[in-house]
């Protein structure tokens, strides 16, 4: 039986989602209270493996992961019998308050919480002056000196959009591609005038998205020609004057996945090109 | 000369607005941070008093919290020569980054941040269902166990509207009149499915907001009936079952002005009303 869990998450206290020696991860926590409130014998984390649609870095938060882990055995019935709710709320009993649980729910057949996706939504948000400031968003919103021009980064953000090598954007991991599809990266001001940067795509690579908000955040305060985004693309290296946005003004938003019976298929086609590309991040 | 300083705050790890001996309160924070841009001599806090709209509670927040400070002598020429965006910047420079300043401009004459205003805007926000647990907004955002009725609650809230003494719903505070007109106490859920309620009054008296929140909540959840609102308002002392709602779900949003034309006799009309009756809080 494959559950698929839906959370949330505060990323500024965690070193990134990924489980890492001696450090606070957001898959250690979760995995850790799944193997509680699943009783596997001897408490045995170990035994429970926890996948997630998007492997948020150090300081990034999550409204809409998506994670999915398999029950085995006599854990099956007892979770059939209780219902998903039952689950939620002892995993959220559990689990930190910088960790929410959203739904737990059975997963349909062929359902993989990363492969089956169909696109990930970030979204990266920029205070750029005085009246935006709020105390209450400090941790999950950038605030950036110099007054932002949305219209002209909307723009630019244009030549970025399709399919394309995005090596100038990526950190660079041994023998994945950096080959991506760009569906949306909309610049605009929101209702209380917070600058929202919005990025879909079918996969980001290693710190894509930050790396893309710091070329259009250039662009947005003067500081380099609209031009240069599309030069950047194009030399399929990191140029030294690109910046990587922090990581706080970022948030994974949503995951996309197709209907139930388009599941497998989905899957086993993302894994047939990430073999073909030896492929990395998600 | 009169300044008007419009700012925000998270009151998370704040002891409420008013200076208090030993605790770390906007207040004095503010007060610190003028006194050192303002360049008062000897650094002598106590030369700069700041007086506010809404003197919030121990973990209360603010949005649109409005205050007012008097400048004198050989400053007025200095902030009038550098204009209000520069002492802005300087104080967001000094202030911690759990208030900001969103505004400071020259007082139109007769202004008073607290006795020229019009009303008070307040709202109060919680998550009642895991569909909605957000950690990114769980420093101003309570969590509700049992799913709240919205709409029983806004119908409920009818009954509370206009001018009453609302003693049923206010710490007592010794000579102190508790009536007030509340003007809208509105329930919803937003976008997101959280519940929202917007309270605005000519003023609150101490802890009346959280009061109201705590009797609608009773409501909604279904452990009082929708008349015990009126029967509560109707006894004008504290019933004991009546829970005052949490600090940290409240956020002062706006307080309004009249025109600059207005601000004076607002002013005398509200001292003079407040003498009356030895006024509280606001």
């Amino acid at each position: 039986m494959r559950l698929r869990i839906d959370l949330a998450y505060d990323g500024g206290d965690f070193h990134g989602w990924a489980t890492q020696p001696g450090l606070r991860t957001v898959q250690a926590e979760l995995t850790a209270a799944l193997a509680t409130s699943l009783r596997v014998p001897g408490g045995g984390a170990e035994r429970v493996v926890v996948f997630c649609a998007g492997r948020t870095d150090a300081g990034v938060h999550a409204r809409g992961q998506v994670c999915h882990v398999d029950v085995a055995d006599e854990r099956v019935e007892r979770v059939s019998a209780e219902g998903p709710g039952r689950l939620l709320r002892r995993l959220n009993g559990l689990l930190p308050p910088d960790v929410r649980v959203r739904r737990v729910a059975e997963a349909a057949p062929g359902f993989d919480a990363r492969f089956s996706a169909l696109w990930r939504r970030y979204v990266y948000r920029v205070s750029d002056c005085p009246e935006t400031l709020d105390p209450l968003l400090r941790g999950h919103v950038l605030t950036w000196p110099r007054e932002l021009d949305v219209g002209l980064m909307h723009e630019t953000a244009r030549v970025l959009l399709g399919r394309h090598d995005f090596a100038a954007f990526c950190k660079r991991r041994e023998g994945a591609t950096t080959i991506r599809t760009l569906l949306d990266l909309d610049l605009r001001r929101d209702d209380a005038g917070l600058v929202e940067a919005t990025a879909r795509a079918d996969a980001f690579c290693h710190s894509m998205v930050r790396s893309l908000v710091g070329c259009l955040v250039a662009v947005g305060e003067g500081r380099q020609p609209p031009a240069w985004a599309a030069s950047t693309l194009a030399a399929r290296h990191r140029d030294p004057g690109l910046r990587v946005a922090p990581a706080r003004g970022l948030t994974l938003e949503e995951v996309a996945y197709p209907a139930d019976d388009a599941l497998s298929a989905r899957a086993q086609r993302t894994r047939a090109r990430r073999e073909e590309h030896e492929a990395g991040c998600s």
